[in-house]
């Protein structure tokens, strides 16, 4: 007997049909002899509806009450899934997250789970239910209620199995797994069998969207295996899982494309100390979360310094560095919404030269021009001109992926 | 300062826009200096479209999970009023059930509160925030969701109101007040200033749909006056306060009716004891209330025995009566959906003699036949034809209240 964490995304429980679809999958899981926590999230469109609402009424909405308005959606769907559940049979219960209870910090909109008492599910499980969680909430120490932020439902799946010591976690998606690239972009994407958390984790900042980062962290910190497969097909998924031997003869796991972020450069800023402080210590006071960023020190004491944000902070990080840019003397301001990240990710990296100097090469050959370099042990990314982008997706895909290249 | 809870039905809160008058009506409360507390009920239409997602899935969804499914409609519309306030600039926080909390038994769907810790309201007040409280809900003892029924926002602010020892319960709905009869059917009828709890609680039982009973109960035990008045005109509404000195110079306060019971007679019944007990068992382990019972012996040895039950349970009534009567040896049963049950009620009546018989004549007059009679002390109902209903209650309101007719 296992005790399996099952989490069915949006899509999944988007109408009554699939509900009922979801709880006939719940049900087989159990029949089988395993124990079943389930988690939901909201009705496919239910968050934006909610949130919609809340900003008709007021420009800023106050962040205490959109989680509790929002926490409403994941209720909502915990207890028509624990509804069609019993109705075929099943002894269920639904729970929220101040009944688990899901212990969070009071970051209202992107809180962090701090804890969880898993008793009353281990004593629900003890009694022969299946326990349905709604996901996406908590309450923190004064009973405040708390949401994830968007994916949330992904981290409370896996903080879940991870408090109850969970043999797997499976995220049920609209997607058959994780994918080498976006098939959307590349014909010849393929579903990963495994791959590993630090390669996951990766992918999830460089833009892949099948799982919340936060959601592979824990999963890495309490290693728990995670299984991403379909909600609407049968077949396994992609396990998500600690490294092992085998995964670095793998050079490269998967490409990915980011083009969320917008590209922001300081020209000629004389090259002092404190100068990157000034910089962005008022962007990181506005919340705005700076991706790269890139130095370059020219031979006349001046530097160009590059950085992205997110396309959404974009003029919101622009009004703030145009203050900034006459107090430290700046020539001036180049700022470029239009742009991509694309990136290539493998633990294999770490034992393998060469790797960078083939990327580049394969997209010069294509005269794509490279507008920044960021890279980590096992991930390159370039910043270029977003109407390259699928170009690049395919032809890295087809370098290092479909024919395996190595430099 | 007076500390005042007001409530606000389903239709005040029904749109964003609504919701935005409503903030600005709470604001100006606040404004003249009083504390308030605020209940909320679910966005109009928004209980009943939750309702029907539960049925499409069930066709008798799980009782425990349709209240965690409706509690989130209170949820939503508390924490949409919240953000509207905030949006005023006046400092405000939302609570759930949980978080006030209000403890209730485990009658999910019908659930009574059984305890009010009002500490966390009061020191919310205490910091000078308006505090907006979800209705409709509260929690059992283990922290498993419940809800009041139909109209258990009108409890839950009584309750409120009765913890914080609130100077007054104000009612906020879409009439201006209660009436000394339905201005739908009767054009003369007016709006009372006041009127008693025992008289509110006749009213209510017998058909008046203006306030949820047992929050008149839980006012008159713990002495809440209740303001009943209208969200979308200034003026003053109906008090529902202790009786005085002055009301019972009122012969008869209000006329009411329902149309919502039907009506079922089991023909010659063999007058032997535990006949009643054999009837009336099933009926109530299937948990259909039953309104008026008759019985007359007539000389024969066998009695012909009445009652009624709610329109929407008279065929299930009607199939467990019908297995009843072949085991009773009765001659067969009788059964009207189409009847109405018409009263007045005032609290003058305790020392008049006469109202009965007047009300017979009146009736009589109009050829309106009288098929079934109950009386309390301050209230007497007939059953008649519903075809009659308006007919009855015009010359009803006509004979004791535009004319103040003593017998």
């Amino acid at each position: 007997m296992s005790l399996i964490v099952q989490k069915y995304g949006g899509t999944s429980v988007g109408t009554v049909e699939r509900i009922r679809e979801v709880a006939k999958k719940v049900a087989a899981s159990r029949e089988r002899g395993d124990e079943i926590v389930v988690v939901v999230s909201a009705m496919a469109g239910e968050t934006n509806r909610l949130l919609s609402l809340a900003h008709e009424i007021s420009q800023s909405p106050d962040e205490r009450e959109c989680d509790v308005l929002l926490a409403s959606g994941e209720q909502v769907s915990a207890a028509l899934l624990a509804v069609a559940v019993r109705d075929l049979g099943w002894s269920v219960r639904s729970y929220l997250g101040h009944q688990v209870r899901i212990e969070t910090d009071s970051a209202y909109g992107k809180a962090r789970i701090k804890s969880i008492d898993s008793s009353r599910v281990r004593q629900a499980l003890k009694n022969g239910e299946i326990v349905v969680v709604a996901g996406f909430q908590g309450v923190d120490e004064e009973n405040n209620i708390t949401t994830l932020g968007r994916g949330g439902s992904d981290t409370s799946a896996v903080a879940l199995a991870a408090a109850l010591s969970a043999d797997a976690c499976e995220i049920y998606t609209d997607v058959e797994g994780v994918f080498t690239t976006d098939p959307n972009i590349c014909a010849t994407a393929k579903k990963l069998e495994r791959i590993s958390y630090d390669e996951m984790l990766e992918m999830a900042s460089t833009g892949a969207k099948v799982l919340q980062i936060r959601s592979v962290e824990l999963a890495k910190k309490f290693n728990v295996p995670i299984h991403v497969r379909s909600s609407f097909i049968g077949a396994e998924g992609t396990w998500v899982v600690p490294e092992d031997a085998g995964m670095d003869s793998v050079l490269v796991s998967a490409v990915t494309c980011d083009k969320d972020e917008a590209k922001i450069t300081l020209l000629k800023v004389p090259d002092q100390p404190g100068l990157a402080s000034q910089i962005f210590t008022p962007i990181s006071e506005a919340n705005i979360v700076v991706d790269m960023i890139i130095q370059n020190a020219s031979e006349d004491g001046t530097t160009d310094l590059t950085f992205t944000v997110p396309k959404a902070d974009y003029k919101k990080a622009m009004a703030l560095v145009e203050k900034t840019t006459s107090a430290i003397h700046a020539k001036g301001i180049q700022a470029d919404p239009h742009i991509a990240k694309v990136s290539i990710i493998g633990v294999g990296m770490r034992s393998h030269a060469g790797v960078a100097a083939k990327m580049f090469q394969v997209l010069s050959r294509e005269g794509i021009n490279i507008e920044m370099i960021s890279t980590s042990e096992i991930k390159i990314s370039v910043v270029i001109d977003e109407k390259y982008s699928e170009l690049a997706v395919r032809v890295l895909h087809d370098a290092f992926i479909d024919k395996k290249g190595l430099p």
